[in-house]
């Protein structure tokens, strides 16, 4: 049995390591920038590597990284053959490369069961029981992703410009979104344009505290995600589930919304993804 | 009066030139590429001096712009002020930058009022009485442009991804539609990445066809999109107005969704955007 584990924790925006005893605690942490396994492969394995050393390297320990087994939790693994392509060039030990949810929800829930909805930038549901693992969503920006930030902003102003075109009513949400484009509808769109999901995600918290007010636009807005984070949750709920953790920037705003047969289960998170690719690490290879 | 004149019709596309005498019979005509302000001022000026000396060369005529006026309609000049910049370096005798749609309602009412509705990729309304003129739509892809192609194709994938996890129920056009992926949920996704709103719009066709089967994701689709098509020129149609034109890819589609007290309006388009911008450049310049 190996004395030491790595667990690894790779998003969009960020990749983090860390490495700990057979007991589960952690010696040593890094922090690194984005490692996305289907948009950058050779750049992800970098990444990988360098935040991997650096972590064993904190803990005082040899980071020849050959000495290891690792546990990779990683955005985009999900679809495509990117994870098996990625695992062939990586030196550890015994290695495992899953995706970047299956690693939260082992963090929010430990080894129990249940399941867990991320609710950030974009949205993903998964569920676990026994070996079972059931996973829903994370399709992206332009056509899933339904109860993530991004899609809450790209709605808000779809709604923005459709006031001012006379189509609909405005509210106050409505009005105040287009007083910071100074009500220039072509700014609106150059925004548009030329920005990443996560910068239509910032309006997001604008969307939740104007619901909170009455605001119709935002009701109409957020009654349509939660909608679909409701079915979302039905459709990988197993029978007998127990726990269901939120997670993500959005996971306190979306509490209200969760439908009441699924708000009954929600507990606070056991720890996080990065705890979550240690705990798998020990399971799989200790 | 000048005895010959310029009309140039500039979209996404291609760009479209012809010269006419005063009676306003086309004697020469000229295609080149697109020629889009918004996008690329250089470009579209180098396209469209191009365009103009081939069409004068086509018509027998002396190719030095300086001594004919011309009449533009252009793609991307209704917002922002790069019609304004674009005209600085015209050597037209005489000139005039509006946008494509003006000259389209030109060319499709003649001289007399009404309003059309451009639906192909995108979606765009105007409307005229006397010397006022209303638009509405033309926002683009990812905010606007409800009507448009575009959006139907891509509201298309966005339900079949919804089937795909079980959110929906699967229709015949859902299941045709993925089984043109081969079933594979990350290749409509990785379309959805690269591809350009006329690839989205390459679908229109299949959910009109469906939706005349009775298909229920097709139905649902096109009540949307004829939902905002009929707001839309509830809101620019003036008091008193006789005629209403269809044009773009998806004008004879659209007929049977069109409200009743719009739809007694129609009629054929008398003539296309190129024509437009030579009857406008003779009333102009004439």
């Amino acid at each position: 049995m190996p004395e030491y584990f790595l667990g690894i924790d790779g998003g969009g925006t960020s990749c983090r390591a860390a490495v700990s005893d057979r007991s589960g605690t952690i010696l040593g942490r890094a922090l690194a920038g984005s490692a996305n396994i289907s948009t950058d492969l050779d750049g992800a394995l970098q990444t990988i590597l360098a935040v991997s050393r650096e972590a064993l390297e904190q803990a005082g320990l040899d980071p020849d990284l050959v000495l290891y087994p690792a546990y990779l939790g990683l955005a985009g693994s999900m679809t495509g053959q990117a994870g098996e392509r990625l695992k062939q060039h990586l030196p550890f030990s015994g290695c495992e490369v899953r995706s970047d949810g299956l690693i939260a929800l082992e963090g929010a829930l430990g080894p129990k069961d249940g399941m867990i909805a991320i609710l950030g930038t974009g949205s993903l549901f998964m569920a676990r029981q026994d070996s079972e693992v059931r996973a829903l969503g994370g399709r992206g920006f332009l056509l899933g992703d339904h109860g993530g930030g991004a899609r809450l902003g790209r709605a808000l102003l779809e709604e923005c410009l459709l006031a001012c075109d006379g189509l609909r009513s405005f509210t106050p949400l409505l009005e105040r979104t287009m007083a910071g484009f100074e009500g220039d509808v072509s700014s609106v769109i150059a925004f548009a344009k030329s920005s990443a999901p996560s910068a239509f995600a910032a309006y997001a918290a604008d969307v939740f505290k104007a619901a909170g007010q009455g605001d119709e636009a935002a009701l109409q807005i957020l009654g349509e995600a939660a909608r679909l984070i409701n079915l979302s949750l039905d459709k990988i709920r197993f029978e007998g589930c127990e726990a269901l953790c939120l997670l993500g920037g959005l996971s306190k705003s979306y509490k209200l919304w969760i439908a009441a047969h699924h708000r009954e289960l929600l507990r606070e998170p056991e720890g996080d993804g990065l705890t979550g690719a240690i705990s798998l690490a020990i399971r799989t290879f200790g």
